[in-house]
């Protein structure tokens, strides 16, 4: 088994979908919280200067929606053929262009900008999403692609922890195959049992 | 051998890295380029009401990046294991977070906003992703990743048309080894053929 390290702000944010992933194949890894503070010092040993990154075997990767996909392939639930690849990661694609527009809105800091681009948010975005993920689990036998559990489904139910507090509120209120699928995976005894015993934070 | 499609309007755009693939791997395919008066009545028959779209014997996919990953398999330029295929992942994704900050710039419709935009993509993104990726492509033999002809080479050089445009410079100035890669991949037979027959446009 090679040596796993996830370094990250002490945040759930962004890592969170590997650390599920990490959980669901029973992974022992090094979750590596940086505070605040010290990250200035470590940011230039980082491939981009960002986090999260994974470390295997000491090779560092970065660029968390490609990190999950490797994690995904390692713990037994990527797609069965190219084919099956392309439209589980079309889905987390689309998840990504959902997240952009939410953290969009939560990085303005012109008050008045913010206010219209939250309205258009929640009016425009919010449904569009929603009831395309909901029609696309409906489709997909509860879940996000191919008819069953992927990596697609590991990542939304943990992304959709950090964009229910950007959004404010829970989104999958109103759209049951999402809600039921987030449950699903938070479920799986692996998940359940690290949920359970992570570091309490608020994002 | 499949039937392919791809649909998009009549720019080369996000489109143009899956042209460019097919060209490589000489795939026969119908170059749909819808007008943007039709586009209203085809958008509800698009996945997610977006374009460009690939469709493979009737079947429909969306994401460009996603699409353009599953080409790269089929015409040979993936990796030869996960590991090689995060590093290729990963440099696309970066790709895709420099495009963001142009086409933010690009999108922006107030011209104070724009101006201020501007100001700091070039004192601050041009400089820091185009150094990045110039290093990249100095440690990996003059590309993108893995030390070889990878598709994330051939999705810069054709991102890279349009990130120019937007950006109002060629980008690559100053930067030797990602001109170079440019170079390389539009002096590709197959690729070169297509540049020389394909509909002449702007963007």
């Amino acid at each position: 088994m090679p040596a796993y390290k996830v370094t990250y702000f002490n945040v759930k944010g962004l890592a969170e979908p590997m650390r599920y992933l990490l959980a669901y194949g029973n992974i022992d890894y090094e979750d590596v919280r940086v505070e605040r503070e010290n990250w200035p010092a470590l940011k230039s040993n980082m491939p981009m200067g960002q986090i999260p990154v994974l470390e295997v075997d000491g090779k560092k990767a970065h660029q968390s929606v490609s990190i999950c996909r490797y994690l995904g392939k390692q713990v037994g639930l990527g797609g069965a053929n190219d084919w099956e690849n392309l439209e589980i990661d079309s889905v987390v694609d689309t998840m990504t262009d959902f997240r952009l527009k939410i953290t969009a809105v939560h990085q303005e800091t012109d008050p008045d900008l913010q206010a219209k681009k939250r309205e258009v948010l929640e009016k425009e975005h919010f449904p569009f999403y929603l009831e395309k993920l909901e029609a696309i689990a409906t489709e997909n036998n509860g879940h996000l692609a191919v008819g069953k559990l992927t990596w697609a489904d590991i990542y939304f139910a943990s992304l959709f922890e950090l964009l229910n507090v950007l959004a404010k509120r829970n989104m999958t209120d109103g759209f049951p195959h999402l809600k039921k699928l987030i449950d699903t995976v938070q479920s799986i005894d692996s998940i359940k049992k690290w949920i359970a015993k992570r570091p309490v934070t608020e994002m």
